[in-house]
C-alpha cells in the first residue's frame, strides 16, 4: 500500500496595502490555483500592510500537514523586497519548520510566459 | 488615396523602483508588445522612483506623432495610486494634449487572462 503523499503547499506572496480591494486580484489568483490543482493548498500572503504576512500563512498550511511549500511572489518588477526582505524571512521560515521543504519560485515577472501575456493583454481593445 | 492613419500609442505604466532592476520585467513586456504589434508605439513609464513619469512617456508620444494612447496599468493589485494618482495625472495630460484621445485600460490584475496566467505559473514545476 501506498504511503500517503503530503499535501503540496503554495503560497502567494504579494506586496499588500491599506487598501482592502488592493488583494481582491492575489485573491483571485489563489481562487484559480485552487480550481487548477484541487490537491494543493494555497494561501496568500503579504508582506506589508495586509495579513497574513508569511510566516502566518506558512504557519497554516504547516499545521494544515502540508509537506512543503513553494513560495511564488506575485510582484512583476524584482526589488529590495524580493532580493533582501524575502530571503530573510524565509531563512526565518526554514528555522521554524525544519521538517518543511520550501522552494522559493522565481517572481512572476521574470517568467517569460507571464511577459507575454501581459504583453497580450496590453493589447487587447 | 487612404488618409494614413496616425499610430497607436501605448503606454505601460508600472510603479517603479529605485532599483534598475526592478524595471526590467517591464521593460520586457513593452519589448514583447514591440515585437507583438511592431506598428504601435509603446513606451514604459512609472508612479515614481523612476523616469520616465506617465507626463514625459506620454509627451513623446504625441511628439513622435500618435493619434491616441492607450494608458496599460501593470499593477496586480488597484489600491490608492490607481484610483486616485492615475485619474488625476490622466486628467492634467487630457488637458496638455487636447487633440489625443486617451483610453485607460483596466490594470492587468484585473484581466481574467492575466489571473489565469499567474495561477499557472504559480503551479509550474
Amino acid at each position: 500500500m501506498a504511503t500517503p503523499q503530503a499535501r503540496r503547499g503554495i503560497v502567494l506572496f504579494a506586496h499588500g496595502s491599506r487598501d482592502a480591494r488592493w488583494r481582491e486580484p492575489v485573491e483571485a489568483v489563489a481562487a484559480r490555483v485552487a480550481e487548477l490543482a484541487p490537491d494543493a493548498a494555497v494561501r496568500c500572503a503579504y508582506l506589508e500592510l495586509a495579513t497574513p504576512d508569511l510566516a502566518g500563512a506558512a504557519g497554516e498550511l504547516a499545521r494544515a500537514g502540508v509537506g512543503s511549500i513553494d513560495i511564488v511572489p506575485l510582484f512583476l518588477g524584482v526589488g529590495k523586497h524580493l532580493r533582501e526582505d524575502l530571503p530573510r524571512l524565509l531563512a526565518t521560515l526554514q528555522q521554524t519548520h525544519p521538517g518543511l521543504v520550501f522552494r522559493l519560485r522565481p517572481a512572476v515577472g521574470e517568467m517569460p510566459e507571464v511577459v507575454d501575456q501581459l504583453a497580450r493583454a496590453a493589447l487587447k481593445n
